[in-house]
């Protein structure tokens, strides 16, 4: 048991196989899912790779991110067709066999009810890694699973949500991260200065600034991020103060 | 010079640089428009990652890809705030100084006119890892800059746009990849079989299966892409049939 004051931190990364993503074809919307649901938990997402459908860049990338990640989770390519190879990418990943799971054949078997619905493609969808456990799949049924520290989940997003929220027990978190954040009409040429110099008075805090528009007008949002909800505090008085100083708007933003 | 009828692949990937897109807050608009412009270009977008603002992390993430890649590109982390470190960080990675080039400092003082205007936060946006030359960016005039084989733009997805169009030109691309896509209301489970035999005799082509939903009802898009059309129109003929066959619809979407 560590003690209460100190400060773990868990880490995540997150492998999208697909080549509807990287064509352009399909936009990603799991990245944004996970890393909110993965915060709430205290778990922090670190990198994220897009990679196509080919074995042995699935492989190398799981085996190189689950040495370095906490958690790994995968989304894509589980599915009946031809090119869903991702369960038996990642069972040569782990260098163990692929078969059907009975438990997961039970499951299909039951929802499909009709035998000739239950397609020799479909069945292919209960092919688990030997020494996995299922992951839940409440939307429909094929289930991913876990295999040691990485999680292999389906690439539709409400099957992702399903599949998150069915399995996110088993996660042990970290400290969680607080966030603050504060959007202002100052421009970041003129507020970085001060800027950094508050990032140099909170070392502890993250402080990221982030361009962009709003309703037609140049807007930056002033994202604090930080594991201690006093100092963060503390720093967006501070951050308030000085952008009052400046003649600018300072609007607190809660998600 | 190579001859007519061989086939030249070109690849790419992407490196996203930045806390905001890792931690769901913002979600990335790059990739996509990125893939299709290089798609269309004959480059083949094989790879993308999203990492946090951290020096090391960008460096050893750019002299991986750098590597196994023919162009990489960058987006973030070169505003003029205090968290974006990309160009300094890509200087490191390639071992070269980095100071303010004359020809930024040059565009950046006609942009802003007023001297009080031109702050010594924007005029870090002016410095240049020796060696590299400058991407145009006709949004707001504070360059990218390429460095062999490394484009490094900002993040803001109108800027990305202006960038890539300004140096397009600059890539020498490939065979281009044609696609033909069939949206079908025969689910993956059904049209799995033939589908995984129609790709195994056409081994030139790469079919993919991108199951979702549209208005409320399952639909299958199935999508194939190759660098020879006429292998392609018959490939997309016999799909046709094959779903006609199970009694489905198939419609062509042309992009």
């Amino acid at each position: 048991m560590s003690a209460p004051s100190s400060e773990k931190i868990v880490t995540a990364s997150l492998v999208i196989i697909g080549n509807e993503i990287l064509s352009g074809r399909t936009r990603d919307a799991n990245l944004g899912f996970l890393a909110a649901e993965l915060g709430k938990l205290g778990v922090r997402m670190m990198e994220c790779r897009v990679i196509p459908d080919i074995e042995q860049k699935i492989m190398d990338t799981v085996n190189e991110l689950r040495k370095q990640y906490d958690y790994v989770f995968t989304t894509g390519g589980i599915g009946p067709t031809h090119d869903d190879i991702t369960a038996d990418s990642i069972a040569r990943a782990f260098g163990v066999g692929i078969s059907e799971h009975p438990e997961a054949i039970d499951r299909m078997t039951r929802y499909y009810g009709d035998p000739a619905q239950f397609t020799p493609a479909r069945r292919r969808m209960a092919r688990i890694p030997h020494g996995a456990s299922l992951v839940d799949n409440p939307i429909s049924i094929a289930p991913g699973f876990q295999i040691e520290n990485v999680f292999v989940f389906a690439g539709i997003p409400r099957i992702v949500e399903g599949m998150f929220h069915s399995m996110q027990h088993r996660l042990i978190g970290g400290t969680p991260l607080q966030v603050r954040t504060i959007r202002t009409n100052i421009v970041e040429g003129i507020v970085a200065e001060p800027l950094g110099d508050l990032q140099k008075r909170y070392a502890d805090i993250d402080i990221g600034s982030y361009p962009g528009f709003r309703q037609g007008r140049p807007s930056v949002s002033l994202v604090m991020r930080g594991t201690d909800g006093r100092r963060l505090d503390a720093c967006r008085d501070e951050l308030v103060s000085i952008l009052g100083a400046l003649g600018g708007e300072a609007e607190e933003f809660v998600q």
